[in-house]
């Protein structure tokens, strides 16, 4: 991809070389700045790199010196220079470095590879910039610690967090981007603006409070709505199974690890990880003929998968969650326009309702899979099909599908261009086999139906934190917590105030009323910080003329309206999905 | 209670007494038509009585020749004679029934208490009528097995269960209304409907299906309405709690055995079985001033109690359920009117919105208590008061209230007369202290806040059983999975019925259509056992004038109406909760 590439000076090269360099100049700013430190190991990651080491006891402070030092070594555009040398050598070399001696022991062979700059050599493999002078501008974005090798039983290390770019320019936008970010952080957010929380006593799974909730419950209730129309049934189902219920989808063997096991009735169960298995049960529940079919089921249930508690990160990486998951269990000749269907559905949620663009991903036939190429191809053209149909540009991976089917990702951007992959619509020729789910055909032949996963928000904790952070916290008014606050003037207005809010909570309107003794000008900001996006003034003329002063968050005055009026419009934003 | 006792001949009688006479006279029967049997223990139980007996092998086949022998030991009417035994002359007594040996060795002291009629000796420690006459009707309901002892170590027995009565004319209403509470048995009709299942792979925890969903969805949507009118906030909270925050609670001391335990991160955690903790902790997520309360939280979580699987049945007693939990933090002052509000809720559910005779207990302070005389009479007082401002009778029950606070109990009366207890307003001085939760009071002091706990529905499971056997799954219209169903009367009328089905969807009424080749008069049978309450017969003349042929589940014809009057009557219907 693009993406991953720098362009200095006319010529390509990979970010991960460029950061690699980058860590060199890093390392070797540090030794000459600090020469009894020992470096151990410095990446490239996503966004930058670091570098891992023993004795180095700096602060923030110290950034700008290092920095400079960076800068130096950069100006100095010394030559990077690869070469193997003996374990002995290298041994020699790093004999008072218990790290790199330890990496040295490591690796197979004779020779280790080196690269050096200047005067500085590290064990590395590379690939690597042909000089430091390609590094143009550089930051040092923070100090955090680490165990080496990531064990806590091993000894602490300093890890130095930076990034670096071709243009001082590229680099300013970066930082800019990190400073929004940070602003829109939805655990920050999530905790300003009082509308979810954590707690140790339940490590990843968020307790989402009143405003919080009242998000929640909207996605939940709008994506009721869409079932309804769409032809799904909304089932409720249990959280905990017997492990034979794993064993026959094949968790117990795959999954195991990711799954809260506990005993009951003597027996090992688990809290569900993933619905399907659930809506097989119901399925088979009675028998089922073609008439029946395509059967659509969907589920809020909560699903709990043990991650590690170390990867666990706000609502995007949680433990306990639920998702808009929805199975389809329909013939093959009915694929198509099933298929067709939830591409339909996901453009209605990425483009119409949220304005995402979005890219998509079909992942084909592996090399090992299951069932007949014929069912694979027809599979494969069903997917393309509905795509092509709809005029939506994807790109092919190649083989990249799961053994069981091959599958469309959606991968959405947000505001800040970060890129998030939402929901996958699954091909299944696998699972109802599993079960010995079968239904009737026109043939009367029992047949095995296929099974189409999907969950278009994903994991809904996971979308409202990209929400949140996509809108700064300024979710679109359907979605707002509170919608409306009325500010009255003085005492005298509460009254009316009151009648207000009656009338728009009548009306479905989030809607609250600010009665504290502080001025106008203070309300309004609390309002504004607080994520209201209209609010109402009313002091003696509103009361007397039955209107509201209204401005909004972006402080954009409209004036007097009539309270009718204002609650219609707003009404009709939050039907309209605005 | 007076429903616990019978009157024969102008005297009255315990049931207790009355159904323990009759279990000997079950014991004698049986001893003088199968002589080699043994007799162990016969308890009267809520509903009639039973006797667990050994080597008895009968089948239904048997009972009228049984009943035919117990009506003559009634007719005999042989007086009961109590009498005090040794232990020596009743082991000698029963030296071939090692069953009731053993009951003897286990009565201290050194005699044993008998009864006798006729020849019919039962060790026994009464009371019982003084003789067999008055009982005048009998009924053997059913066998079952039974371990000696209830444990599955021990033999098998044969459990003979029966009920008797002082008149014929009350066995006969017992028996219809046992009849009618078969044909409602929401197991039965969960099934047939398609509503809900259950599976073994997780016991005690319902399967809702789209159907069933619907009337859960709408039960808690309804409440979430009524939240947002009565300044409920509701949250959405984790399920999973390391022990840490159940040791604070008191419920890993006390209720350990009924939570299912499991290992997080090392750690022994559990899957809540109530919600009272997690509330505690987002109280307690920020500083509270008297200004914050009264804090009403609600949440729908589902909890899971680990009941004993041979206690388990249908939704009634589950493992895994939500409830309309609610937990209100008020000071001292509020009190009264928190309380108020919470019986005006409950009367709002019980009265106006599912017409429920109801009756309420009010149990006051026992004799070991928390908190101070004075809480507990303002607590009570605060009870009281309500209960009388709003005109409602209640029984007291002195001393029973929980140690940690008074309470009010609501017993419903469903249409086949059985009582249910739905809802519990708990005072608790203790909870909020455990946890530490306070607030700032006026006087800049922190206080610590009353908690009231409550439940109206309580189980959404048990309440949706307890109205599909009230109302024979004729739920009211607003409740209904199906409200209306469309029946075209050849293929030329189903565009159009798909175009009705259309607009009643997009008017929120609940509707399906009947496209099959089947006759009208089965399409409405059918209809009608499916419990749809409007049925609408569209046919030529329909087609024509954009009418409907209204009738309704029970067959009342209401005639052709336009379709908007007809959508419009129904969304009214829903809209007043009828």
């Amino acid at each position: 991809m693009a993406e991953d590439i720098f362009k200095v000076d006319g010529k390509e090269y990979s970010k991960e070389q460029y950061w690699h360099t980058s860590s060199h100049i890093l390392a070797q700013a540090l030794q000459r700045l600090y020469p009894a430190c020992k470096l151990t190991i410095g990446p490239a990651i996503e966004n930058g790199f670091y570098y891992d080491i023993d004795n180095l006891h700096i602060t923030e402070d110290d950034f700008s010196k290092i920095e400079a030092e960076m800068e130096k070594i950069c100006k100095e555009n010394l030559p990077v220079v690869h070469k193997d040398i003996s374990k002995d050598e290298a041994r020699q070399k790093w004999k008072d470095n218990k790290y790199k001696i330890e990496l040295i022991e490591g690796i197979a062979g004779s020779t280790v590879s080196t690269y050096s700059q200047g005067n500085f050599t590290d064990l590395c493999s590379g690939p690597h910039l042909p000089s430091t002078g390609l590094v143009k501008a550089i930051k040092i974005l923070k100090l955090a610690g680490a165990y080496w090798r990531g064990d806590a039983k091993n000894e602490m290390l300093t890890r130095v967090y930076a990034i670096s770019f071709p243009d001082k320019k590229e680099l300013k936008k970066y930082l800019m981007g990190l400073e929004e970010a940070k602003k829109r952080d939805h655990r920050i957010l999530g905790r300003q603006l009082d509308w979810f929380s954590f707690h140790e006593y339940s490590p990843g799974a968020p307790f989402f409070h009143g405003k919080g909730s009242r998000i929640y419950v909207k996605l939940i209730n709008w994506l009721r709505d869409e079932y309804r129309l769409r032809g799904y049934q909304e089932v409720i189902t249990p959280l905990l199974y017997n492990k034979k219920l794993w064993e026959t989808s094949g968790h117990w063997d795959h999954y195991k690890d990711e799954m809260f096991i506990l005993n009951i009735d003597g027996q090992e169960s688990s809290l569900k990880p993933m619905n399907c298995p659930s809506h097989l049960l119901i399925y088979m529940n009675d028998s089922k003929s073609y008439r029946d079919l395509p059967w659509r089921v969907a589920d809020f249930a909560p699903v709990h998968r043990n991650e590690l508690r170390g990867v666990l990160s706000g609502m995007v990486r949680v433990r306990k969650f639920s998702q808009d998951d929805a199975h389809v269990l329909c013939t093959e000749e009915q694929m198509d326009d099933e298929i067709l269907a939830l591409i339909d559905f996901a453009n209605y949620i990425y483009k119409d309702v949220f304005s995402f663009p979005f890219d998509v991903e079909l992942s084909t036939r592996p090399e090992k899979f299951m069932g007949s190429k014929e069912e694979w191809d027809k599979a494969e053209k069903a997917l393309k099909n509905a795509l092509e149909k709809r005029k939506i540009h994807y790109r092919v991976n190649e083989g990249d599908g799961a053994f069981y089917g091959p599958k469309i990702d959606f991968h959405i951007k947000d505001s800040l261009g970060r890129s998030w992959q939402l929901s996958t619509i699954q091909v299944d020729f696998q699972m109802p086999g599993r079960f010995g789910a079968t239904y009737e055909g026109q043939d009367g032949q029992k047949h095995t139906p296929v099974m189409l996963h999907r969950a278009l928000l994903g994991s809904i904790e996971r979308f409202m934190a990209i929400l949140i952070e996509h809108y700064a916290g300024k979710l679109p008014t359907w979605l707002l917590p509170v919608q409306v606050i009325v500010l009255p003037v003085a005492d005298r207005h509460h009254d009316y105030a009151t009648k207000l809010r009656e009338q728009m909570l009548r009306a479905g309107l989030e809607v609250e009323v600010d009665y504290r003794q502080e001025s106008i000008p203070k309300k309004v900001r609390n309002a504004q910080q607080s994520r209201i996006k209209y609010i109402l003034v009313v002091g003696d003329n509103e009361l007397k003329d039955g209107t509201v002063a209204v401005r909004t968050w972006d402080n954009i005055v409209h004036g007097a309206k009539k309270i009718d009026e204002f609650v219609s419009e707003v009404v009709k934003e939050i039907q309209d999905k605005k």
